[in-house]
């Protein structure tokens, strides 16, 4: 795949995933560090997240608990909880995913992790947690 | 739910999630802390586990996430390789597991995470990675 | 010990603990995720914080040790620093506990938990560090 | 206080605190480091083991909380659980210590904790865990 | 080296690298934890900073790299940002020090240290990044 | 750069900062996870270490300070620090760059570093630490 292709397909994939919360983060890195822009596109969101094996449902809920997991990522988990929104995940899982690691992390990574998901949540207005 | 409906539910999990793998830690708490094996089935595998809204395929998904993540877990990632295998999730969706990690936490604990993995395949031969 | 049981023990440990700092984390829980309150209650303040072997300002020095170590806790430990004191550990306590932690933490981690011991104790003038 | 007496005062605290367990640790820095075995004795064991405040027990049940922590400190808890043993805790105090930990941290750090204080209560053979 | 030379020994040091901003950190400390503000300048900026091997843009180079890496540690990069500027680093090599420890780290922790930077450059109005 | 030119480039510069020591590495995940030593020769070794601004004796550096911080990382160590000397740090600049960790992260990590730092100097028998 060229360069210009990995950019190209990171952008849609990005655009399914993050929509207008992402390119918050591009904006904002464009004047101090574009290359770590670039990076993100055509390594995560194109070479990575377009991986046959799993899908977007699977991808999300890893990376909202591989976030919750390395701790001090609000804004990360913002922008992933809004992308897991996006790609169909419930508010239901979204949380389920949060409480499924108490054991293996603690209460208080999971309480940050689901203060970040109430704010989320409360903007969105998307569907109700049953 | 009384404690002793608990305790038999967690051990009913643990045996399809773990088998014996799980065994050998219980056993090797028996003498020193069994306070903790009977927290590990009530809580971990009782309440956490047995709660609606994932399937075990799902939880065990997040459960190696986690471990990858914090780092220090080899031995925790082993039981739950074994575990992963053996509520149906194949090698290669573990591996992807591992792979889609690598954006948000970089390659040392994804490598890490490999290893154990290759480990556990080799002593399961139970299928071929595709 | 039945599940009531444990729920009201869990309530009468945490206010001897918290007091009104915790009950902030349990009201904002309530329409997310409430089962997340009930495990705070049941497992951490019944299970756990009745156990002999160690008394209450025991426990809260390790907490906030805990706390400390892991880092992106500011939340918990101003919970935690409020319970040290309701506990019955004194202000130079705390602050002594933090110090002690530089050799094995370094210096961030213990600047950041004394920048949040040092809100508490602002408001809570109970008395001075000597 | 002079350097000397740094150096000479933490001497005495690590052989109160760790005794042979910590002269390996010493020889093994000598050729590669030594500077860093005279911080050790300098800042941690004289400038803040002797800090008024807290006492030995305490600062043993502090520095084996935030060891128990931070992961991947099989070592340094080796030497401090001997140390803790040591300075009068018991085997139960050290193994309530870990599992206080648990709502905090999770189960992963605390089962490795517990199989290093287990290894070290086998070679030490001092007093049952009751 | 006498106690009063380590200490005006760091004082010096961490004029040099921090100036102004290390002053915040120094008076906050004053009313809480005053010892804490001697042990960071006579270890850190004493003992650490002054030895010889490496220089003070290596040294300030390590230090935003291990700020980056633990994270939860928004305030000290801050500092230390200003730091590196202050003995000779561009806002070049500060960028390409974080954008360095992508591979190791990922996504997450960068572009927490990028925000710092940036807000620290804007402040500054020193150089352009190229 | 198209593909090919990111692989062969990262190739090469592998070749320059780690020689045989990467070689394993890349055997080992030939098997299980093929991708993710290509990944590491485009993104990391061809992407971001051929990048501008910084040599590979700053690279290095940073790396090593990185994978010092974040902990269970002896093997990626073992990596680097032979990767450190083969870009010409001395013996004595990896040591240093360790100890000024110190104040940043504590004693265990740099302890842990250092031990591995040991073993590789023991096996290389390049130049005697002064």
């Amino acid at each position: 795949m060229s360069m210009t292709t990995r950019l190209s397909n990171g952008q849609a994939t990005l655009a399914k995933v993050d929509g207008a919360a992402a390119a918050n983060v591009m904006a904002s890195l464009k004047t101090i560090a574009p290359d770590v822009g670039k990076y993100i596109l055509e390594f995560a969101f194109s070479d990575i997240y377009n991986r046959p094996g799993l899908d977007l449902k699977q991808r999300e809920m890893i990376t909202i608990t591989t976030l919750l997991t390395q701790g001090d990522t609000a804004d990360q988990l913002r922008v992933h909880i809004n992308g897991s929104l996006n790609v169909g995940l419930s508010q239901q899982a979204i949380i389920e995913t949060f409480i499924h690691c108490i054991p293996y992390v603690g209460f208080p990574k999971v309480l940050n992790a689901i203060a970040v998901a109430k704010e989320v949540f409360n903007n969105a207005h998307q569907q109700p947690t049953s």
